[in-house]
């Protein structure tokens, strides 16, 4: 029996000994390769931390104590640990355990977490609340040095340092964001890292100071000034922290100690643990960023199921051409640059590739500035992290009606990641700003028309909103405010984006069933062809709108107050959207069918109201 | 003829000799008191700022150079020496100046700010496409040490110092956001500000580090440790900023050195200007918190005009009151105590008061934190401020479901404070949040009774959200999900929040010409109580919706789909808000007017649909 297999729960792991835990290290990361391997997930960034997760619980009961977790892809070690080992064949997939914490999933989960930065905020929240409510259990946030570029990640130390509440956060510091980490506080944690022992110098240098008492025969001011230069005033002290290391994050008994002294002083504690992204396994350690998340490799070479292009691929292929022939054109990445498809424009116009660290709010503010000066700056981002950067959008951007091109990538359903990655919002928010002109292509020819149209033809705030992989059947091109992609006499499809393909599905299957239906798809979901749509309406008398959005805001409730307001009254005017909840992970199309929107279910709501209206008829009859 | 009189344009300026210029200082100071007297607006930012902005306008064209502020209302002195003293009656009146730099205002304002900690950000980007567009212009970004608490200043900060990018910070310390400044990072400046000149030490102990040959005996770990220890290593150094500073801030002369040396870095530089907010002005000088922004005032005593009650002073007193009840209440603001009516709140329950700085996203990322943990946060923000944290609410709040209270301020029209301030958003945005139910008070009852339903009664996310100022004519209490006010055949009105009042009026208009109204409040703006909607539309067949919120993702789209939903198509469908643009600054009640959601316009437009349906039948007949 090998020791993995006996752990099955945090208290398992207490009664080992060093020589064992070193050995379910090595078992834990065999694990996670085999079975990433076949399921895919986040790799490198679990290997790295499988030692820091094993000393919290030894010295910590996450069950009780509250562990909260950064971005969140680098809790695997902490779920098998917590009993959910048996689960991992099932990992991202539909019913089964999530690629992020979830506390609903194990009482070990303290708190959702899936996008950067948020972990300080949260556990100072819990540390705050523990200490009003007069109880005692220890708070940790874990937060990776990428994540530390995020300015959520400074307001929440800030507010801890000075607060004085118990709290420890452990700093994973592996000099990766996703890939290289960037700014001014990646430079300074290179400088942290390259000191010894930042304890003992210390000690040794109090030591030393002591002897040199004539050093204090200088005037006060400059006594005082050598004091605040001399004692050590990193970044984090200066913020309030006590500061511990560097600690080598891969040893655990370091770790356990530096994580026990944390507990016991009592205030807001920052550890400093120094770690290898992909540790112990050979590709993933030398090509971190390759092996970050990956959907499935040979776990003995490495080799990477081959990807077929998609959207993001053809947008960065399309924005690097264009980049070619116009010396305005610049890209801005929040950390995502292979992510959001920009890795050969980054190699072939480094001078205008800007990656600022996950800083969504930053990059639109700063590319309003670039665009207000002349640039044509090109913000490439996730559909759910744009969520970031709504203020900006309005008041840095909006206000001014800059032209700022947001390439808004992972809009609408993503899949495996769940619900704090789906792009449910982005067609209600964007649709929010004022003057935003919001394009959604529904094929790779159709995202090259729009994105040149607003690089090189609009001058004004827009967007382009694209879905996570690559397109269907619909390959078409051109760029319209819509366009009548077949016509029809019994019902209204309006669609747009990638649920073009399956309503193309839905109206191919009602044509069998005798059903016309006539199909209009937006290029433009802002502002709405409204124009074409009552045309279509006024002729059908019957509508579905069928989108991957959430029903608050959405394309359908704008058009049900157009038609309204036009005095068109459909028989039926049927919303098929994501709903109004959270959408949780599962394949896309397995989503697309549990929220109704694939085509089987467009097929079914069709039926029902021609249906419904021929009883009516009769009943009327 | 006064100094002053003779500046009409920053050149004026550049003549004066250095006597001249310190008369010119005490003249702004009364022209600012004796006009903010009249006016209203920020008096102690702008009296604190005077000669910063001098010496700036000495070493830079501000026609050409980039000055780009942060919040912005501390451009007053910079409004007056660009050819703007003249307009200064009409400062923050309809068709007057704006109370904050604006582009179209002006060329010698580089770029809007009414939102904090967004000038690094800006005019990085401006930096960045100088130096790629091959010009030669300084940029210069001017933000206080109460900005320097939000997030988006540190991920500017980050981005700017790696950059290497010539760009200039002025750091306007006087240790206040708009009350005291909070957080581990003002302890750091405090701890800064006490140094002696720290450019003049570095010196000197360059000098006193050579001498000390011996040291370089120690091997050449703690060699290296005692360097990065002794050489100092600031915050801003850290994050690759060369730091100039501290600088008295109201030196002229001592200013203008410390930019020209600056400007000739040619690198990312940070001037830290140690000033007094409300300086040379006893009143301002001894209570710069209450004169941060005024409506009006003595300019001899600085006696305030006294105010009545309003919203927030409501919202305060009540959850005061509430939380002596309840020892689990906490209250959380983001440098906005007196503002959101919390000062009382502060004073008698100050271990669960919470000022966590200019930080949105953290004030609601801590508040899901304490609210895991058992706390039932209330989180007072002005909804401008709040659209910062509109993917927090998602990711943090709502993804698990936590009762946490938002009370948002400053909804709906705001008035003076003009188009970045406006509450236009918040129905729309805080709608797409999953589960969040969405309140909206018309009276001061009306807000007791939903704030003690959202605190004590409700068990998941929750806002209140209430307009800026007082109550009108309705001033009648309770909460259900919706209220009909006034019984009617010929049309409904919906409306909801402090649009009540205009809808009333309107009413009594249309009674007085014969036509019966019938006002359905709604107290939920989500969900809505569509069945009330559906009956009354029902009924009367004529609907207009009035609400203080932009049009896309409004109250009376989502009324119009679900009508349509139903089946129920009434004759008239008429929505009155905000339109899709922007709307600046002048009074609330003239804002109603230019908007078309005043009494006046919502009776001509009940006219207009009645009458034309009577046409319409006449015609028929």
């Amino acid at each position: 029996m090998s020791v993995l297999d006996r752990i099955n729960s945090p208290e398992d792991l207490r009664k080992l000994d060093p020589e064992e835990l070193d050995i379910l290290c090595d078992e834990i990361r065999a694990f996670l390769v085999d079975n990433i391997s076949k399921t895919g997930g986040h790799l490198a960034p679990n290997l790295g931390i499988v030692e820091i997760t094993l000393a919290i619980h030894q010295v910590f009961d996450t069950a009780r104590d509250r562990l909260v977790f950064d971005v969140g892809h680098q809790c695997y070690v902490h779920k098998m640990i917590t009993g959910r080992r048996d689960c991992f064949d099932q990992l991202r997939k539909l019913n089964g355990i999530a690629g992020f914490p979830k506390p609903v999933e194990s009482i070990h989960d303290a708190f959702i977490a899936g996008h950067a930065s948020t972990s300080v905020s949260a556990a100072l929240g819990m540390a705050r609340a523990r200490t009003l409510m007069g109880e005692d259990y220890s708070v940790i946030a874990l937060i990776g040095d990428g994540a530390l570029t995020g300015g959520l990640a400074y307001e929440g130390l800030n507010d801890a340092g000075a607060s004085g509440e118990p709290l420890i956060v452990v700093l994973n510091d592996n000099g990766m964001s996703i890939t290289k980490n960037v700014g001014g506080i990646a430079h300074y944690l290179a400088g942290q890292r390259i000191k010894p022992s930042y304890l003992r110098f210390k000690k040794i240098y109090k030591k030393l100071l002591g002897r040199l008492t004539w050093l204090y025969n200088f005037n006060h001011g400059i006594k005082e000034s050598i004091k605040h230069s001399i004692l050590p005033s990193g970044v984090f002290e200066s913020l309030g922290f006590q500061y511990i290391g560097p600690v080598d994050g891969h040893d655990i008994e370091k770790m356990t100690q530096a994580l026990r002294t944390a507990k016991e002083m009592r205030c807001p504690v920052l550890i400093h643990a120094i770690t290898t992204k992909g540790k112990g396994c050979a590709y993933s350690e030398e090509n971190p960023d390759t092996y970050h998340g990956v959907s499935g490799f040979d776990p003995i070479t490495g080799t990477l199921k081959s990807s077929s292009p998609s959207f993001s691929s053809v947008f960065g292929d399309k924005l690097t051409d264009l980049a070619d022939q116009n010396k305005r054109i610049m890209a801005i990445t929040a950390a995502m640059t292979s992510g959001t498809g920009l890795t050969s424009f980054a190699s072939r116009h480094p001078s205008r590739f800007f990656d600022v660290g996950i800083a969504e709010g930053h990059s639109v503010t700063m590319a309003a500035g670039a665009a207000k000066q002349g640039m044509i700056p090109v913000f490439a981002v996730y559909s759910s992290f744009l969520q970031r950067a709504y203020d900006m959008l309005i008041h840095d951007i909006a206000i001014s009606g800059l032209h700022v091109v947001l390439a808004v990538d992972r809009a609408g359903l993503v899949g495996d990641d769940g619900e704090t990655h789906q792009g449910q919002f982005d067609v209600a928010y964007l649709s929010t700003v004022p003057g935003l002109v919001v394009l959604s292509p529904s094929s790779f020819a159709e995202l090259r028309a729009m994105l040149t149209f607003a690089v090189e033809y609009y001058d004004h705030p827009v967007a382009v909103r694209y879905p996570r992989g690559g397109e269907g059947r619909y390959t078409d091109g051109g760029l319209a405010p819509s366009k009548l992609i077949r016509t029809g006499e019994d019902i209204t499809l309006i669609t747009y984006g990638i649920s073009i393909n399956d309503v193309l599905d839905a109206a191919d299957s009602l044509k069998e069933k005798g059903i016309s239906a006539e199909v209009l798809k937006l290029d433009f979901v802002n502002p709405i062809d409204y124009r074409s749509v009552r045309r279509s309406v006024r002729k059908t008398g019957r509508v579905i709108v069928v989108e991957e959005c959430n029903s608050e805001g959405c394309v359908g409730q704008r058009i049900a107050a157009d038609l309204n307001k036009h005095g068109i009254m459909p028989e039926s005017l049927i919303l098929k959207n994501l709903g109004s909840g959270f959408v949780e992970h599962g394949t896309q199309q397995q989503l697309r069918r549990l929220c109704g929107i694939d085509a089987e279910s467009i097929v079914k709501a069709a039926l029902e109201c021609v249906s419904e209206e021929q009883e009516i008829e009769q009943e009327t009859n």
